[in-house]
């Protein structure tokens, strides 16, 4: 089978590392317009509406974008769902036909409270303009995040974690990695770098063991380890997960 | 096979109605906590972290969330991908095994741009505050969205369906109606509803014309005119998709 291909911003982790993350998970072959030379211009022919698509797969909105063989596809969620499939990072189908959409829901939700909700705690007002242009604005969105937001999704998978249903160890689902564990260490490896006073204060309150745990299993998982050590890591910068000194509150 | 079970805010369409007009469509027999007398009951014993959750299923983060027999999940896009698959509103795998992923990230495309965007408009700082605590910001934020997000949006969706990939007829992709055309026309009828100056606008500019009429082409189909029709459809009311005359700009 063809070998991975990854086309996104080169220079952030952003949305691209989560794909990043379940490649390395499985050991899969890969290569990824981060480490390209002109990794940026194939990001943007991609999405330019004055390039013909190739008539098989839809015109692309915005990447994260994967190539695999002639499959092209887009949206971080649905990449992960075709990922996590190809790598048996999913509980298998023949054996569970539910358990995909139990994984993909707590994929879904994390990306939403724990990357998109961050991103617009200092993009609150438009997306394309500068965020000194919604500093004000920003910092009355982190303020309502920090406090009542955050907590909220933490609280959720700390109850995830806790039920039944995560089976034994350190994972979301059925005592399994899957990638939705994966998704989830990023979102709070991103939290960590962005809110580091609160995260600091909500991991003293000990209501959030199992979440924090999470992240730390992940982090132990011998691939990830090995890449996070790499220099195929891309370090935070400009992108979802972002420290601004005056959005760092405690809550 | 047990009948669908939605389970969902009574008294507003909102993420809920996606999953409505899929089952409508495919003419599935389904329950509606809508139409029940202790439908808001349900929903909250679902939701609340106090309730033991079932042992099988993760518990849920929050409405929409469908019941099927022993299966009860969550997030609009995942559930879409379930009925889809079930109800054979999608690609069969069979036949295409990407088929699904392709029509996947264009249901997430639709709600990201076009269902989470325009609630953000009404509610740009805090999902828990009131609109009228965030009103300056809510049109600061309108203004973007009509100006640069919705045409945005709106020539993404007119490139895919005039793209080679979206087969003949009015349908995004493939040549045959999925689960995508139904949630693309649920997210342009509330949008048509929110800021009907600007959509008004942007009819008459002519760039986005198959996109228009992939609203009508699914407003004609039998069981959704029928629908449509029924006091099983929910009127806008306090949900994604509110009218206030302040934010209904020309852009």
């Amino acid at each position: 089978m063809a070998p991975y291909h990854l086309i996104y911003w080169p220079g952030l982790p952003g949305r691209g590392e989560h794909v990043r993350l379940v490649l390395e998970e499985a050991g899969a072959e890969y290569t990824d317009t981060a480490h390209t030379d002109d990794g940026i211009k194939e990001v943007l022919q991609h999405i330019n509406a004055e390039v013909p698509d190739d008539g098989v797969n839809p015109p692309i909105c915005a990447p994260p974008i994967l190539r695999h063989g002639e499959v092209l596809i887009n949206q971080t969620p649905n990449i992960i769902l075709y990922l996590g499939t190809q790598l048996g990072l999913v509980p298998d189908p023949k054996d569970e036909p539910a358990g995909i959409y139990r994984v993909n829901e707590l994929v879904l939700t994390a990306l939403d409270g724990l990357s998109n909700e961050p991103h617009d705690c200092h993009h609150p007002i438009a997306i394309g303009e500068y965020y000194e242009d919604q500093k004000e604005e920003s910092l009355r969105k982190s303020q309502d995040y920090v406090k009542n937001r955050l907590p909220k999704f933490l609280g959720y998978f700390e109850r995830v974690l806790r039920s039944k249903s995560s089976g034994h160890g350190p994972w979301l689902y059925g005592g399994q990695l899957t990638v939705a564990d994966l998704v989830l260490f990023q979102c709070l490896d991103g939290i960590k770098f962005m809110f580091r006073k609160a995260v600091k204060k909500l991991e003293k309150d000990g209501n959030y063991s199992k979440v924090f745990a999470l992240h730390e299993a992940v982090k132990q998982r011998p691939n990830i380890k090995d890449y996070l050590e790499s220099d195929r890591r891309q370090q935070y910068s400009n992108g979802i997960y972002r420290y601004y000194e005056e959005l760092d509150i405690e809550g």
